[in-house]
């Protein structure tokens, strides 16, 4: 638990600096504490949202006074010029400080809920039953962990019967409906609007990168499988973005530094495109998304000359990478099994298969929005009945 | 139409220069031509996807030879080591060329399809009725062009019923539901779990950007509106971040380079959060994005210390640019009405209402994959009718 046990305004009033128990230092901001105070009149008890904007704060604010109180546990700051005094939780300022290094990352950095896999999580495969997932909050929990902390996740036990994978996004968000409808049927047909309903093999990919903002979440569910072959693929997309940038940096800052583009216009009703990079950072070099399918490609328009011949090269070692079954996880689904990728950073593939015997799946996409936030609340009833 | 006459190989076959009878010149690679050849190998006749993926072109890849043909208005280029013939159409190439200048463009630019707007607004409001909207393809693609070059329209003659506004998203795509419904409500509660839900002013914001992909169209419907005030008002995030680049390009350029974070945790079954920036430009500078809401910001924590007091008046400029009257388009809905926004780029706010008669919206989110589609399906098909 953060204790404080100093507290300096320094810069005449315009920020303050903290000692902590732990030796740490930490300094803030007159106009951070303000925009960020905790009373009922800066946010509201109820929903915890701010009830004053920016232009509410006082240009000229300063810290007139800051003591720690409460033996540590807590700041009192009185500002001017309003005359507020408010008091933060020694542990809120521990949580949000931001005077610490920053930017010192490298490019393609990713946090600490991240943990990137390559072939080795094939004799570990994250999988739960759904009849548990389904009864049991805890584990629903520790299922959708690892879509956060492996963007892959099986679950099996599942009814065989159509759309059942929309009550699976049930448990933790909402369906992404799109053209495809709100599930859409993966199976063989004679003329296909898509090369995934053919017996083809699929490169791994991303799913409809031609879209913006695109589906995070794909789930995709077996209800019949006795083919030859058609097994499916998975590949750690983060994985071999940092790959190719160990061996080669320059390779992966020019699919970092350039949009791609993606299109489909499979049906006449639909002419979807998009333009967006191969690898997306943030603005503070975090990886963030993963887009990557040769069927949607659209010709690339926005690398100049000078730059294409050595993007081509990037883009053809990505693929290579990609194509390592050093980073291949491979399963066969079975009926009642499904699968679910982050579809910002996990590629799937599918092995081609025999015309004999039937393979009938279903698809469905969803978005990280959702189960994030319903696994924060799980974790946090967890902390709260545990402390 | 573009005409070629003349194509030369250069760089040993790598690349060739082409020439078009209006006087320009366009280079383009090998590699590029072969991985976007146009004959049915390559690419699906049935769904335009590529059948190939990047680790099929030969590494190798040259131009043999290449010829004008049919009059100018086509390229055959033969490659080696494949010896495959292809033809492309020189509309084609002219339509991909990219060998032309890049990224001499400010930080911030935006495409020719985006029209900034203030006040001016006004005057000429975006406006269509529901009935021609609904029955007429041309009409509905003129709403859907406002909205792809405002980011604002309004729709008049709406039935007042609950979840019509669900009708209008089915013109053109789909519906995003979130954690608040496929739609809901927005009156004034007792005990209400967002502010939206009170008879508060609103600053104008963009909504959710605690969720990430963030809902990039809102739709708010009126079904009755007897209260005084309560005036709906809409303000150009593009024209406002533009007008901060102008005054003060470091302070724009702190809004884009650092994130910002926001959550939302109303009831006890969400807790959202999200990091981005409060302006996103894409890797080559294109403004995509805008996101600005008090109600839902979090502490930023991912600005250092040195930059924080400049990235605050940054956003405290511009929040008062926001709250310009020059950049404000006022309106007030009436029952029957509704207006969609680009949320990705568009402010909504709404002025304090008073406590006597009943102010009652519904509101929805979608996305933009679905309205640019059907757009380009409408403009398409209005392009081959005149053709």
């Amino acid at each position: 638990m953060a204790r404080l046990v100093d507290a300096v305004v320094i810069e005449d009033g315009k920020a303050l600096r903290l000692a902590f128990a732990d030796g740490g230092t930490s300094r803030f901001h007159a106009v951070w504490l303000r925009d960020n105070a905790l009373d009922p009149e800066t946010r509201s008890p109820r929903n915890g949202q701010r009830l004053i904007t920016v232009l509410d704060v006082p240009e000229a604010v300063r810290i007139g006074a800051a003591d720690v109180s409460d033996g540590g546990s807590a700041l009192v700051v009185r500002f001017a010029p309003e005359g507020k005094e408010i008091v933060y939780p020694a542990a809120f300022l521990a949580a949000h400080a931001y005077d610490r290094p920053h930017g010192g990352e490298r490019r393609g950095w990713t946090g600490p809920e991240i943990e990137r896999w390559d072939r080795g999580l094939q004799e570990d495969l994250p999988k739960a039953a759904y009849g548990r997932v389904r009864s049991d909050r805890q584990a629903l929990g520790a299922w959708l962990a690892w879509v956060r902390r492996y963007g892959f996740a099986v679950l099996t036990g599942m009814p065989t019967t159509p759309g059942a994978l929309c009550d699976v996004v049930g448990l933790f968000g909402y369906v992404r409906e799109t053209n495809y409808g709100r599930w859409f049927e993966v199976r063989a047909e004679v003329d296909p609007t898509n090369l995934a309903y053919t017996n083809l093999g699929l490169q791994a990919h991303t799913d409809n990168p031609y879209r913006d903002p695109v589906p995070t979440l794909q789930l995709l569910a077996c209800l019949e499988n006795t083919v030859e072959g058609g097994d499916s693929v998975v590949v750690d997309g983060f994985m071999v973005a940092i790959r190719l940038q160990e061996e080669w940096p320059e390779g992966f800052d020019l699919l970092a530094r350039y949009p791609a583009r993606f299109s489909y216009a499979g049906t006449p009703d639909v002419r979807l495109e998009a333009k967006r990079p191969i690898i997306e950072l943030g603005p503070d070099g975090e990886l963030i998304a993963i887009r990557f399918n040769n069927r949607s490609a659209a010709p690339f328009t926005d690398i100049p000359y000078e730059a294409m011949a050595d993007y081509y090269r990037a883009y053809r070692r990505f693929a290579e990478l990609i194509e390592d079954p050093a980073h291949a996880v491979t399963f066969k689904l079975e009926p009642g099994e499904l699968f679910i990728v982050d579809n910002t950073r996990v590629l799937h593939a599918r092995k081609g298969f025999s015309g004999s015997g039937t393979r009938w799946l279903q698809g469905c996409y969803a978005d990280k929005d959702g189960l994030l936030s319903t696994l924060a609340v799980i974790e946090n009833a967890h902390r709260e009945t545990t402390a």
